[in-house]
């Protein structure tokens, strides 16, 4: 009986993996898209995309993997469920009943509204017309909370949406953290906004040259540990990481000659998210314990360099000196306190994507509430644009002039995007957990930061976190690499710790 | 009985551009691998390539083609060849019979001869060690003629061989043209070699600095008509060009800063490969009337542009001015005239892919004569050294020291592309052919070239070569044409005609 299980799971495997072989390649037809397609190359690059996830759907919607998992689901193989047969089972299981759930049909009537959708609300957007996106918004809504119903929900709609994002999160637990996180950073926000000191962001508009740029973050990735000879770094408008195989990370960034922050910061985010592809065990690649665990715990490794790192005290005292060689004209002769304040500016901002480390959560949190609330009925679409401005000038103080500057501004929504947004802040909240456990365990850690020394960090990030893969749900992992549940309490006091100083405030 | 062959016709095209989306995506998978793949991430794309081409290869040769073929073959709409329609019904009843000839056993042995071939060829080329190779060449000719009684031929085995790569091409056909080749060729390079005029080469061996080349490269690919709205041009180790859709061509190049040929004559020529696959109609991307005709016709554009064009007087009064613009450290107060008669230098060199433009079809006709006589058994694999050396001292007056300046420089062999060499060739010759029709009919063709208008050139071969498709064969093609038969006589005369005076021979 246990050798017929393990054959059948051996099939069902062999099967994952051809699966991701193809999905590798249509990460490869992507990535190309996003950064050499040629411009009139457009129109036969999504018959080459459409055909092959077409053949993917299939092969993963395919009776005989039903079947494979009716006899292994209550097997003695798929009892431990952290074990990697255990988490593969369960996953597979997962993504298998996920999807047949939907039929056909559904699945073209959502994909018709959010091509439609994304394209009035490019036009919306131009036009600042909520009201001419505002039935295509509402027809996405409904069909969301049709796609809800479809899957099954322990206590809302939401939570179906949610997890398909960051398996196993719950919408309370999740409305909770994010309560908590509000109520720490809302004061801390405002302190800043009403303090005299000001950050001397004039360091970072100056004139810093693409080559510079580029030979620097190279410089950056390299050092905090992505894997050149397993990735690569190039140049995209809407920056991403993309991983075409076990040893093939392919991570973006854009150049600004006249702002730092946006590449350099950029790199570091994608370099983190690569850095964890790069640290899954590839001999299970395309299968669970070869794979990523959520949205939240990815963006947790992408924030973690970015922001914990790479915006601290020790990363500056380090790479200031280096920047200045890389940027003798912008930098000659200042101190690298003076910039690291500069990367550290809190000011309050009505675009999510330009917001600094301390107000971007609160831009989520008003998502978060408004989409959840939609969602459930409690919200109508047409009053979203009024709920939006209200929450703004009460969490951040400012209000949109237009809803260009507002309600309208990310894609999210109009691609079906609904339940990813807190994917965004739990990765915050996940970052500064195990960031403070990585102090804890590793000593020395912010010597060994100043010393440009990053392999004991990334280390013990590919030991608690990558290697694990999808064995663990988010919340599990936090618990079991932390001794802790989920808590925005790390968050909020390392964001004070390093703000009210530089401010002035401590 | 129409309508029924009509609806099979559609069925058999739509399956065969369904087969060519999945070729696409395996091109770009080659294409990467080739440009941009990180050095750790080879053996996943093997795999994934191994996986595509495995599946393509079932799709060519399902038994479904065969009986589409079989109602298609003898009905009417077969019946001119020359028209789509015929084309395509003759083109892939060509190519699926040519695949279901060779049984998967013979393909796989081929396969792995060919694969060890290539690793022992790779060995034997650094240790100099031809003896050491030459069980492992011996297996490929065999192979190699096994192959070609499986697939039958007119007179003489190589035909077989030939014919995969020059549709429709017979090799004695092919011998005469070749032969007068080097009858006009040898006593103009041995003439060329004994006169006491040098051309001035340091000339391009002076410092080229890498961005000047990739500018001035792009801006001649662009003005000679490659566009960049429908390709891109990339850099690489082994140059190429690949098509991955009908408006997405790739081109490569190399850089070298202490040479400047290499770059520039490789983008030239890797151009006009590329505006062939731009040239052809889109609408018909896919099946044979949008694909090229053979190897030969595909060379043929590549060497127009490259030698024709590009190492024309008329291209460098054009381009010489310009050339001093983006290299002035290198050609500050030099000649157009000089820098033209640099590009043209004649000297008989002992290593194919570094000839110049009359020499390098001496290395040919070796290749040649030398596989036809191991295919057909006249020579033996072990006397294959010292044919090779007796016949580099009789037609370029010159003897290899080594075997790795001589038997062991091409992979071709070792790959088992034999019958492949004559396409070079052949190009060189219909390029010529071409060209002297083009400047009949366009009457002023070398006032355009030296205005820089290279729009009339383009579209002559737009119309007579690309738009053509494959609805012709190579020799076909050539006479509808020009009117003539394949002949080597307007390659020798353009050469004299230009070389003689740069020599003082004239």
């Amino acid at each position: 009986m246990q050798d017929r299980h393990h054959e059948t799971l051996a099939q069902l495997c062999a099967d994952a993996r051809e699966t991701a072989l193809l999905e590798s390649i249509e990460s490869l037809l992507g990535w190309d898209e996003r950064t050499y397609l040629p411009p009139a190359a457009g129109a036969y690059r999504a018959e080459q995309i459409t055909y092959l996830s077409g053949w993917i759907h299939r092969r993963r919607t395919a009776p005989q993997i039903g079947e494979w998992l009716d006899e292994l689901r209550e097997s003695p193989l798929a009892a431990d469920l952290h074990s990697d047969t255990g988490a593969t089972i369960r996953e597979l299981d997962r993504e298998y009943r996920r999807l047949v759930k939907l039929p056909s049909s559904f699945v073209e009537e959502l994909t018709r509204a959010t091509v439609l959708g994304q394209q009035c609300w490019t036009e919306a957007r131009q036009k600042n017309d909520f009201a001419g996106f505002q039935p295509f918004l509402e027809r996405i809504f409904s069909l969301k909370r049709e796609q809800a119903e479809m899957w099954g929900y322990p206590s809302e709609p939401y939570d179906a949406l949610l997890d398909d994002f960051e398996p196993g999160a719950e919408t309370a637990t999740v409305a909770q953290t994010l309560d908590g996180l509000r109520s720490g950073l809302a004061p801390l926000v405002a302190e800043i906004a009403e303090c005299n000191r000001q950050a001397p962001c004039d360091l970072l508009t100056r004139h810093y040259p693409r080559a510079a740029q580029q030979a620097f973050g190279d410089e950056a990735a390299a050092a905090i540990g992505f894997d050149f000879s397993r990735g690569r770094l190039d140049i995209t408008h809407h920056p991403f990481c993309s991983s075409l195989g076990p040893d093939d990370c392919r991570i973006t960034t854009r150049y600004d000659e006249q702002h730092f922050s946006s590449a350099f910061f950029g790199t570091l985010h994608e370099a983190g998210h690569g850095m964890y592809d790069q640290g899954l065990r590839t001999e299970q690649f395309g299968l669970p314990p070869g794979t990523y665990i959520s949205l939240g715990i990815h963006e947790s490794q992408s924030r973690l360099w970015e922001n914990l790192v790479g915006r601290s005290a020790e990363f500056w005292q380090h790479f200031f000196p280096i920047a200045q060689q890389h940027f003798p004209a912008a930098l000659a002769g200042e101190r690298w306190e003076s910039f690291w304040f500069a990367v550290n500016a809190v000011r309050p901002s009505l675009i999510r994507v330009e917001a600094d480390e301390a107000t971007y959560n609160l831009h989520i949190i008003i998502r978060f509430q408004l989409e959840r609330a939609v969602l459930s009925g409690e919200l109508a679409v047409a009053d979203l644009p009024q709920a939006w401005n209200d929450r703004y000038r009460q969490y951040l103080g400012i209000e949109p002039p237009s809803d260009v500057d507002g309600v309208l501004q990310d894609i999210h929504w109009s691609a079906g995007l609904v339940g990813y947004f807190p994917t965004y802040s739990l990765g915050n909240v996940y970052a500064a957990q195990f960031f403070r456990q990585a102090e804890k365990e590793l000593g020395d850690l912010p010597d060994q930061l100043k010393r440009g020394d990053f392999a004991p960090l990334k280390q013990w990030l590919n030991r608690n976190i990558h290697q694990r893969g999808r064995c663990y749900r988010a919340v599990e992992l936090v618990q079991q690499v932390t001794g802790q549940p989920l808590s925005a309490e790390p968050m909020i006091e390392g964001l004070r710790n390093k703000l009210l100083p530089l401010y002035g405030l401590a």
